[in-house]
């Protein structure tokens, strides 16, 4: 049976379908690289950042987005900051770096990602009691290089078992953006329909626009378009009469947080998604790494729900698209019951129904 | 028992509520008034239209749409291509006007009501023989007025029928825009909100924007809000989330084409509302004039379905929300089928599975 995870294999594949998937972040020569996803679809601007300062304005500016991504993003981040132990012989003022990584850690209150790495890798380096603050900071790159492998890591291996899931021909219907643009490495969702392609598998997939942000339309439309995978764009209401009228294989779509009963928390629209799914017999997906399952949670109910301001809704740039002081109903995040998600595609394994994540994890870990 | 359409008690109640609701278009001193649907929601402009080309190039700009209004806007368009038989005692010809109205009847090819408003007054003032052009013009304008006031009364008995249906105090989802903007009167879903809100009823209204062309956040929010009905705008894709959470009391929105068991067309997005309606045990209605059922048509499988271009999905106003070339899947209507919909109320009652409208309408009418 084929083990997920073999990253040399995945090198040949690649060249050899000349599959171009995308990269949002990458660390080169004590460089932040990315894409300015705010500049997207329209063009393809790279940014080169040598300074948290400038990271931290591009985080709060949107051009790098998706918890993952975020995650190597902080996680990178750290060594900006912490630049001048490079070199320093002087023993490591922990205390001092933590303050300093204070306006990093912050620069989006809800992405739990950038904080996560920065405790993490700083809690790595410590307890390893380096001599001086240059052995620090090769600990803390090391740490870091180590995030952004497991995040790429964990995508292929999503990817190569839901990848199974797929038929030979498969039209498939997905949900905001959970691509190469949101992780550091091939995506969630849309690792599973990468990884489908490197195995020779015919995918096309129809992309929701994702209404309110768009990000079905601006970046997953972007990403697959220039990977060379038939993609179309459609608006949200539209899942249910192509499901009506077209044969539709499956949908996949991402996570932001999953109870351990399996209630998914994700981009609003995608509980709307999954009943029109489960209406017309077509199998919904969920992909996601394990960090997301949080088993503190026992189900959906316990998962909060961030609402947004109004202008995301009713503004396009400076056109108002709805009457003056119009209340707005806007959850960012929606709540999908167990029961209408035929499997849960981890990096250790797909899970089904009945969720039970304590159990599931234990054992393949 | 109640019964609809005594426009006395209406008038009186109007004023009692100080229901401000809007009026899309009439007929004063030879000409037509109407709102300029373009400029809203930013700004409430009447046109005063004195002649066809006008009247034809804001029709085409959309200035007004909807069915039921297009028909009006025909009917009252003929006495501006007929204006100079006003005072004429030459004997009509009528093949000469039957090609004058040719532009006007074709200012929209997909609106069926603007030429069907056309040939009804045509052929009924022409069945009566008018001895002069005078004499025929005011026929044509005795039909047009009476068509507008069919249209009114049509809308109240809809309306009148469906409060009914809501208790005193409601949340409604609607779809859309089927309201005083989209008829002569007070429109089909909407005109049912009014009419409860008139019987004194409590009602709040959760109004999906509708994607692409947001007619929901655009118009239903903006005569919603001038009537002091509560509404709030949400994207297509909350409506599920929102069930979910909230207790909402019933869907109600419009029809473009009922087939004769019940399956109804209607603006992109309707078919997944229901879907999510049926999902929380919440009652989805659909409010249409007879005059939308077609019993030629077996089921919703021979309605036909109009696709549309791309722009309106992946462009704002001169601003690309996806990358070029994407292909787009744009169906302007969607199919509900009969098991998804609670009840249909119309001008002579409400119908209720299994539906067959020869027998319906037979019995009533």
């Amino acid at each position: 049976m084929y083990r997920p995870g073999n990253a040399d294999w995945w090198c040949r594949s690649l060249e050899n379908k000349s599959l171009n998937i995308a990269k949002s972040i990458w660390w080169e020569n004590g460089v932040i690289h990315m894409l300015d996803q705010t500049k997207l679809p329209a063009k393809e601007v790279k940014l080169h950042i040598t300074n948290a300062d400038d990271l931290i304005e591009s985080i709060k500016r949107l051009s790098i987005r998706g918890a993952p991504a975020l995650g190597v993003a902080g996680a990178y981040g750290m060594l900006l900051v912490a630049d001048d132990w490079k070199d320093s012989s002087e023993a490591p003022d922990w205390e001092a770096i933590k303050s300093d990584l204070e306006p990093l850690r912050n620069a989006r209150p809800t992405a739990v990602n950038l904080s996560w790495a920065i405790h993490r890798i700083l809690e790595e380096a410590e307890s390893q009691n380096p001599a001086n603050k240059s052995e620090a900071y090769h600990l803390m790159k090391q740490q870091a290089m180590a995030l952004h492998q497991e995040d790429e890591d964990r995508c292929r291996e999503i990817g190569e078992y839901g990848a199974e899931l797929l038929s030979d021909t498969s039209q498939v219907v997905t949900h905001c953006n959970t691509g190469a643009l949101a992780t550091g490495g091939i995506g969630t969702a849309l690792g599973v329909i990468y990884a489908a392609v490197m195995h020779g598998k015919n995918i096309s997939v129809y992309a929701d626009e994702t209404r309110p942000l768009l990000q079905g339309a601006r970046l997953t439309a972007w990403e697959l378009q220039r990977a060379n995978i038939p993609v179309t764009v459609m608006t949200d209401g539209m899942a249910a009469p192509l499901m009506q009228r077209e044969n539709i294989d499956a949908v996949i779509v991402g996570a932001d947080r999953i109870a351990n009963n399996g209630d998914t928390a994700n981009k609003i629209g995608t509980y709307q998604l999954a009943i029109a799914a489960k209406a017309h017999d077509v199998p919904f997906y969920v992909a996601a790494p394990t960090s997301t399952i949080d088993t503190s949670l026992e189900s959906g109910e316990d998962i909060p729900i961030e609402m947004r301001g109004s202008d995301e809704v009713i503004r396009w740039g400076d056109i108002p698209t709805a009457p003056k002081n119009i209340p707005v109903y806007s959850p960012a995040f929606d709540v999908t019951p167990a029961q209408y998600i035929a499997g849960i595609i981890t990096d250790v394994g797909i899970a089904r129904e009945p969720y039970d994540f304590s159990g599931f994890i234990g054992s393949e870990k």
